[in-house]
């Protein structure tokens, strides 16, 4: 809204102030001070990363809506205990090793493993910029939005605990390992790779993960007939898959906006308002991509089309919502929105079952929208972001495959063909999620 | 939680401070200093902004809800991209036509239509007040919310594309456009009519969109019958339209509380502080007149008509959140949640088939809320309030008529009687919201 | 995201800025200005109160799902009745009761009861530390999470209007007098008793209310059998149990976060770093602790259980969410999720039919909570929370067993048994929550 009167009050308010501080001699206090700036800072993490905690909420609903109600028990535990897995794992372990050089033996007895994660009661210090516990608590939630990815992909037939086996390394030594490379002032960030809020660091990375996880795995039973066709497999609550994107898509302003990582200076908070609209617009752009694509490849709209493509939208433009115009949004997410639906037959050509679209949401749009950010930021090279991205891919997928092959060895991480065609509410928990509705068939 | 200790220790620093700003003399460095203020007003938009997206989910949820589960799919997808289509054509056409001296040529290849939308990456202003782009977010969030409303109305029996047309001219042009004669600092804003948040720019102009379009495409099959009573079609998830309710009280907090458009002074944050708790009051009181009344009326409480009574009590204090004491806040409100339950059979009576009360709730509340804002706003007059309702109610319905009148001329607007019975998920989307739940009937 | 270039920056940004307030002489303007702070500290309060806002919702979902399908309409119906009694009542009398100090007399005519609710338009006061209208919304929310509480426990068999009725009386008047006690400055403050964000005088009053509501009314019809083994009473709807779980985890980081008070100096805004961090892992614990006690003690894992666990850490952990380390909150939350696990089977071993676990999750692990203090906190003692929870839940429970012993001996607080077979949402409110989906049996 801007009302005319208000705007003009608050203004004049202001200029009717003694001496605005722009216009001070050089030596009067600052505009904003340390401590000020302190503040603002620190309240950006914290505001981002709840926003970024929600996020999670949203994975669990676009899951549980696209697995068949015979899974959805099974589906939403795993994305609470996923995320309760990253927020210990990520202490323990994980932020120590993304950024070593911060690594502090523990000082205190019962303080043991994480000297480094928050200030001690009233001690903040001005000069640190924000405080520690508030940069901790936003690292953590991009920690477990990594998780998050993987669980939808392997949905309706992984078992329980070698996945959350799997989650815990993940959280703890995979993420923090790569986002090292970069965030932790690795070798990717000096060679100047470019990754503002984790396009590849957070969702490729997921993917890849993911990836990994569906080759070993295979696809669901039934899901590819004999005769080449393919079984469809719907989801069982679309209202909740919609829920999900839209908690996620209001969770990403967070996500991207609170990774300019400060907002204590006119020029980081004006810069933080373009990441909104950015992030914003390639949502919608995504999202419009979709529409028209599935109408014009199969002749009518598909929901979960639009919804992926409005996430994907938003992956693509995760790797650098702060350069480009709104209309270079618009095309980053629009592109981003499309390839989500090409890549989803592509998928199923090669038979990896990937059960609420992951892969081309969050590596292939990743992917694009990381190896796109020269086109609007001059500080980036094309050659460099491939290098990023492979390296990041290549260690996820790899690493990822050795540990799943592993636990495939060992624990087994496939339900067996019974409990499947029961639905792993009723074979792994015990519990279904709609027990007064009857269910088709 | 107002600990004594903390507070006090608090106050106590503050006190130890060496000159509070108030107390230093007149060429001391201002209290709060532009940039801060600036950095302030832009978290206020921001902030206000995503919790104002939230709300398309509410209405998404709201809507999905109160419909029949054969037309869930539909009214998800409706909602989804009516969001989408809003974030891109307040972009391309709606921002520079509400503000229309603000309208620059672009200047660069590649940034087509939006000159104005964000700053440069890293050139805040702080005489700006705010910065360009959180502005841009948080206003977009109000055409985007006028155009949800529409989609409710029109459930379970619009075609998709005109619907979806339809969106495009009124977020492009119709809602821009009354906007701009009062924020944009038009001829009812030089009149002196007052609309705080929206009540009838943002809500009643969305309710009187709706009913040109539930004029034009006629009630649904089998609800009035032959013998003149009522078919119920009760709507199919009674959890995601509390769910959505909810959602939208909570947005409603930045509906309302960041239109103050300032926070960066201890007099606006006062105010924001008031507009919530008047916000929350309104709300409370609108939710209590719909138990009493249905109680009453009908000899037992509805649910649906007690969150239609909640929004209806936020959408009457949205034009005057400010000025109202609480006890009259509870009064604005209280009328508005009594006048929802009162307006649905009238309705009915008239054969106009509203799906989810967006009539009532948005248009009727909406004028109800602006017309009283004199009751506590001594600035403003009854005859100037009416005058803008009756400006702006008729532009948006006699436009949104002629608009749904060639559209039902051309593409049709309505689903055909076949489609309508098998609902439009299956004859339109080919995609069921719940496919795994056996249906009723 | 720690990228390294934007944060290097910033900091060089502020460290070129002429003179920082640290290192400026004592009589240099303050760091933080007065007013600054009150603008901090007033959005600390609006932003924690519409996250604990939120919660309604999540306890709103969570007992939706976790009720049977034939009562879901009535028990979303008290949640929302139950926010806007709330919303009524605390101002009404709650917040003039629970700070006596404040209360003065009516001033206008038309501002009957709140004299102290919020400042006059347009008239903050910077010395007050933040704004009046702030604290009255962020207490709001406070009083009516205790009544939210009270709902799910009482499900499937409570009438409508009793429960109302002592809605009414716990949130005008049970409340805001324990809650006096302590953030009043009453007697319990003043012996030292430290309960940060309310474990007990929020969570475990709740539970005590409800428990002696869960003892008059009795367990559900069919619940406990003849042959001494239980029924299964599966909830409906467990995803939006999950949602609801995470709605409430989300929303603590405003309930335990802005029960600092404050965040106008760079030590409130570590403080509140430190809250969100050991929040986040107490919760994580819960979750995980009852994952582990489940999967020991039953050979699987129970998702409604792991819900409780992480609400029960996150209720731990809100006695005293910044003395612990983050290793020590683990501890804390991790018991508290194991505690909750191990309540729920002697509730039912006592015939206590406790619907959705409410007593196990918000009294005994808020209790838990309470007594643990002294562990972290040195400013405490065992012996003063001890007597702290055991005025406040003497109390609750005493004050409470009367008011439904009178509600029970005047109107009834239980539905005759027909009506509970049927199901209240047809029995009481004639409003089926999923008219739709066939009913199994």
């Amino acid at each position: 809204m801007r009302k005319t009167f208000p705007i003009i009050a608050t203004l004049a308010t202001v200029a009717a102030m003694p001496a605005l501080a722009q216009d001070a001699p050089v030596d009067a206090a600052p505009a904003v001070s340390a401590d000020v700036a302190y503040i603002f800072n620190t309240l950006l993490f914290l505001i981002g990363g709840f926003l970024v905690m929600w996020m999670a909420a949203g994975f669990a609903m676009l899951e549980a809506g696209l697995v068949r109600s015979k899974n959805v028990t099974t589906q939403l535990f795993k994305n609470v205990s996923l995320f309760a897995i990253a927020g210990i794992m990520y202490w323990l372990i994980g932020y120590n090793l993304m950024y070593p050089g911060e690594w502090t033996m523990p000082g205190v007895i019962g303080e043991i493993f994480s000297p480094k994660g928050i200030d001690a009661v009233g001690s903040g210090v001005a000069d640190d910029g924000y405080s520690a516990g508030s940069d901790f608590f936003f690292q953590l939630m991009f920690c477990a939005t990594t998780a998050s990815i993987v669980s939808g992909t392997l949905a309706e037939r992984v078992k329980l605990w070698p996945f959350m086996i799997f989650t815990v390394i993940l959280t703890g030594v995979i993420y923090p390992i790569e986002a090292s490379w970069q965030w932790g002032g690795g070798f990717l960030s000096e060679m100047g790779f470019s990754d503002f809020a984790g396009s590849t660091l957070v969702h490729a990375t997921g993917g890849f993960a993911a990836l990994a996880g569906a080759i070993l795995l295979g696809a669901r039973t039934g899901k590819y007939r004999a005769d080449g066709r393919m079984q469809p497999m719907p989801g069982s609550n679309l209202a909740l898959a919609t829920l999900g994107t839209f908690i996620l898509w209001l969770g990403w302003f967070g996500f991207n906006g609170a990774s300019q990582l400060a907002i204590g200076s006119v020029n980081d908070a004006a810069d933080v308002s373009r990441i909104f609209v950015n992030t914003n617009m390639a949502a919608s752009a995504g999202a419009i991509a979709a529409v028209i694509t599935t109408q014009l490849l199969y002749g009518k709209i598909d929901l979960t089309m639009v919804l992926n493509g409005a996430l994907a939208g938003l992956v693509s433009i995760t790797a650098e919502p702060l350069t480009p115009s709104i209309f270079a949004s618009l095309l980053i997410g629009g592109v981003g929105g499309a390839i989500a639906v090409f890549v989803v037959p592509m998928l199923d050509k090669m038979k990896i079952d990937d059960v609420v679209g992951a892969i081309p949401v969050h590596l292939v749009a990743g992917v694009w929208g990381t190896i796109i950010v020269p086109a609007t930021n001059p500080d980036t090279s094309f050659v460099t972001q491939i290098i990023g991205v492979v390296a990041i891919g290549g260690f996820t997928f790899i690493v990822s495959f050795i540990i799943w092959s592993i636990l495939k060895a060992t624990t087994g991480i496939r339900v067996d063909k019974e409990a499947e065609i029961t639905g792993l509410d009723i074979a792994e928990m015990g519990m279904e999620a709609y027990p007064d509705f009857v269910q088709a068939k």
